[in-house]
């Protein structure tokens, strides 16, 4: 397993994000030794589903979207669920966390239905990224180059198509960090 | 009110349904006449909910995509709902459903979450259309212009943004019908 000690990650989510796309990477990175904090468009704790409508956990956050410092993070991490990506994508903080992230070649993870952020936020094109099949035609018209692959790694851009692929997605993280 | 005598009307959907956009145009319709049924992927009760997750009735359907000759009605309705939308739009036969209906300049009425089966289908481009707001860039990239109104008509294409709008895209519907 990597040490990841000393290296902070961010989590952006919603309500009704898919919970193991959010809580199988928050506690791999913890394991590994990484500070891990989850910031949402309130301080409220997160409703988590699972196969996006049926409700699990609630999952506490450390901060809104206004107190997570893109700059000073070592990755992002961008869970899916289709009602919270169709949510987060709009929220023009979470599209500006995403471009700076993108812009300072930070470690990006987007899973699932989370490219539809970087779709809104202008980031998809020229990139080669994967996502749940549904949106492949949002993000090809987007600019992207869309392919069906368990994890595509593109610079600093590391994408899954869904929670079948968290292994996958995890280890292509960690090592990202190490 | 229009006498809708004689028309025929197909509304296509799935589970998570907005259930309002199912269940209004197909009540107003039939109030005014029109023979209005309701085909979805399979021909079990479709599962409506309210505001994107939470669970409401289930709708008895008429029959699956394949009993829907679409070369045979006078319209088509196309409801959102996050999820429903999101599952819809990857359907070939919903796909080919829509496809027919245009090249038969059909009226078209799709509301909320609906046109990303627009996308899909390749049937954006060149259009004027609305749909709710977090699709606006799926939209575009598709080539068809956005548009921020209760209702846009647009030839045979009718489409409004969300449940609020209902009233306006009835009307608009009707009116094409008359």
């Amino acid at each position: 397993m990597s040490d990841l000690s000393g290296k902070t990650v961010a989590i952006i989510a919603t309500d009704f994000v898919e919970e193991p796309e959010l809580v199988q990477p928050r506690d791999a990175l913890r394991d590994a030794g990484a500070t891990v904090r989850i910031y949402s468009s309130s301080s409220d704790p997160i409703q988590a589903v699972q196969g996006d409508t049926d409700p699990t956990q609630k999952i506490d956050v450390d901060g809104t979207f206004d107190d997570l410092d893109a700059s000073a993070i070592d990755a992002l991490v961008v869970p899916g669920g289709t009602v919270n990506a169709d949510r987060i994508r709009v929220e023009p903080k979470a599209q500006d966390i995403v471009r700076r992230v993108m812009e300072d070649k930070t470690p990006l993870a987007v899973i699932c239905h989370g490219p539809w952020l970087l779709v809104s936020a202008g980031l998809a094109r020229g990139r080669r990224l994967t996502s749940y099949h549904s949106l492949a035609d949002d993000v090809r018209n987007a600019g992207g180059t869309w392919t069906d692959e368990e994890v595509v790694v593109d610079g600093n851009l590391i994408t899954s198509r869904n929670p079948d692929d968290l292994p996958a997605f995890i280890k292509a993280l960690e090592d990202a960090l190490s």
